[in-house]
């Protein structure tokens, strides 16, 4: 099997300013294309550490992909290094230069600056990847039966490159075996508990299906992997398995295909032709966020109320002055009051009402930090569910939005 | 300078399931104590990887800090490797086990299964780091004068351990060097345009400071850091040069730390004691959320409207119905009326309405995907702003969030 190495370049990856999304957006696709990703190396804008890496990953896979490092600017050495490690000498490509010319003259309407002209100039003995995206253009080299690909570490531009022109490169030059993945989701247990009803069917396993526990927000993503050389028989081989896996951990299952949960509910309200609707207090936008950023989500949302203090509780959603003062803003009563106001006020058929007390400040004694409320319902029936989270603000506000998705997901469901 | 290596271990890192924020959040620990990461790596629940990943990063680090692979699962390879690694053997650990014992019985209140008490063994040749966070402990390894340390993958477990263990552990190990950055933020240009203007500056900068540049969604960050024996020379010598770089870059200065552009806007309107709402539609309540996530956003925020379809713009900010069909939801108009329905909606000092199209479907021959209305004002003005963005969906919310925030920065400044 083909394996590849990425190597992620940029002192801010080492001192934790920046996260590497780049080689997890990479690995799904090399993954896809049937290319095992072996490892993932960051290292700093350091000449010595570079090439080290270059020279280390060499040993260990066929594939070494490189992003970071090829801005104008003086911290970006990348380029000036691989000419060197790669034995050739700097020279202007006419391709790229149109491209940079063309970038700042139609698109960003800019004078071109010296520096800018400096992206044109590439190594002589790469073959140049076209960036149709920015000015850093790509650079193939070969070395002892080995692929090095460079490409810029702005995520839009590698992804473009990426999508246009690697995989097909990388698929034309290995031919490569075939993966095959199934992914199930359970909410609202541990990883051990799924464990445990798994143990028998893990170690009864073919030993060329692979089971991996991803634990996040009260979801386990549970992933079976297949690898061989005959594409329809692994094919065959894990989706066998596949249903034997789901049938363990039925009571849990939430999803059979690996979504997020704004997907499974935004697939389950398509399907329904129903729409929804969010009133949010402590999740401050966040579910109607999540909803939003799916593709198409006009088809089944319309809109949300976000009602942070006690007045735009009273403004927004008609919440009674007395139910907030009598009962508290993290309340049932103030959750259904919020879902029935949001109904009538919005023509949706869903709701979802969220109040609650996300920290690190604002925790009572009888409603510590991580007290939740959550309503769903309809125009017919409201349900309301009370919940504590021990976490931090940026945890707390995802369970809650996570845990408030699941409980409309359970609604829909169980009242149609 | 002490050095070290980050290892995080697990397949989902390697098919990209999971993108590793872990790394980016001890680097940012270790670097603040002083201690330089070197490189980074993911590699799977391989054993001879896991291993290899050991030996090799012996060779280039003091130490070396392992996340994942810790789990009750039979996916979890990392403590029966590090026991063999290191020539230990299995034991229970006393205090793991009650620490397991206490947070089922006390905290989950569920029944403690099989797999949950092996996470209580430990290798007899490791210092065990309590885990107050979860079941899972860490391990402590000495070997050669290098120090290895094994911790969860769970971010929120790790995370605990690393604040009340192991930085204390590194820092009386090791007598690490100072580093000390400081970081401004530009908007509206971009990288090599700064970079024309810094390019003197640049080359002038003594040879123990560095400068880096980090762009990202219309923002590039400007990052000195300095490296040295003696904290507070070269606190002294990176602020001289600080204030010189901020005046080079003044025109499209919009902060002189480290700060999100949200953050600036909080602390903003906190010092002038005024509020601020959103009416969404494009951007879904994305911009509302970052506001909110803002610990004590409350101070400054009381709510927003997501009005996503026209209907809900006419129900929630009162748009009228011909000024939409007459001009269409991206319109100067309508986000015009978006604002002022607001204000009158809801008891805030400013408002942000922004209306657009983000793609990949609803572009029109006039408005293309990426097409966006900004208004931001208050109750005596409102201004409005017409972009364009060419990129997927996901960014598009990004960017329109971060200029609206930005056009509403201009405003308050402008309109004191």
């Amino acid at each position: 099997m083909t394996n590849a190495s990425i190597i992620t370049i940029g002192d801010e990856l080492l001192i934790g300013q920046v996260i590497d999304t780049n080689s997890a957006w990479i690995a799904q696709q090399l993954n896809k294309a049937g290319i095992r990703v072996k490892r993932r190396v960051s290292v700093g804008d350091v000449f010595d550490e570079i090439w080290n890496a270059l020279d280390e990953e060499t040993l260990h896979s066929d594939i070494i992909l490189i992003t970071g490092g090829l801005g104008p600017t003086s911290d970006d050495i990348t380029k000036p290094l691989l000419c060197k490690y790669f034995g050739g000498k700097m020279v202007i490509n006419d391709e790229a230069l149109r491209n940079v010319k063309y970038l700042f003259e139609q698109v960003f309407k800019r004078p071109v600056t010296e520096s800018n002209f400096k992206q044109a100039e590439v190594p002589d003995n790469c073959t140049v990847i076209p960036n149709m995206r920015g000015t850093a253009p790509g650079m193939l080299f070969e070395k002892n039966g080995k692929i090095f690909i460079s490409m810029p570490g702005v995520p839009y531009e590698m992804q473009g490159m990426v999508q246009n022109n690697v995989i097909k490169i990388l698929l034309e030059k290995f031919n490569s075996s075939a993966i095959q993945h199934r992914t199930l989701i359970t909410f609202g247990v541990g990883e051990s508990t799924i464990a445990d009803l798994l143990q028998h069917f893990e170690m009864e396993l073919p030993e060329y299906i692979k089971l991996a526990y991803l634990p996040n927000y009260g979801m386990v993503r549970l992933r079976l992997s297949a690898t061989g050389a005959d594409k329809e028989a692994i094919n065959e081989a894990i989706n066998i398995q596949f249903e034997t896996m789901k049938e363990l951990v039925k009571e849990y299952l939430i999803a059979i295909d690996d979504e997020s949960m704004e997907k499974i509910i935004g697939n389950l309200l398509l399907a329904k032709g129903k729409t929804v609707s969010t009133a949010e207090s402590c999740t401050g936008g966040y579910i109607a966020h999540l909803l939003t950023a799916l593709p198409g989500s006009s088809a089944w949302y319309d809109g949300s109320v976000v009602s942070y203090s006690y007045q735009a509780k009273e403004d927004l959603l008609n919440v009674k002055h007395s139910t907030l003062l009598q009962h508290g803003a993290v309340s049932e009563e103030v959750v259904r009051e919020m879902a029935k106001g949001l109904l009538k006020k919005i023509h949706a058929d869903y709701a979802i009402a969220v109040s609650g007390i996300m920290g690190p400040a604002g925790g009572l004694p009888d409603k510590p930090v991580g007290t939740v409320w959550v309503a769903v319902g309809n125009a017919h029936k409201i349900v309301a569910h009370k919940f504590h989270f021990r976490f931090d603000r940026k945890k707390n506000i995802e369970l809650t939005a996570m845990n408030a998705l699941n409980l409309l997901r359970k609604f829909i469901l169980e009242n149609d």
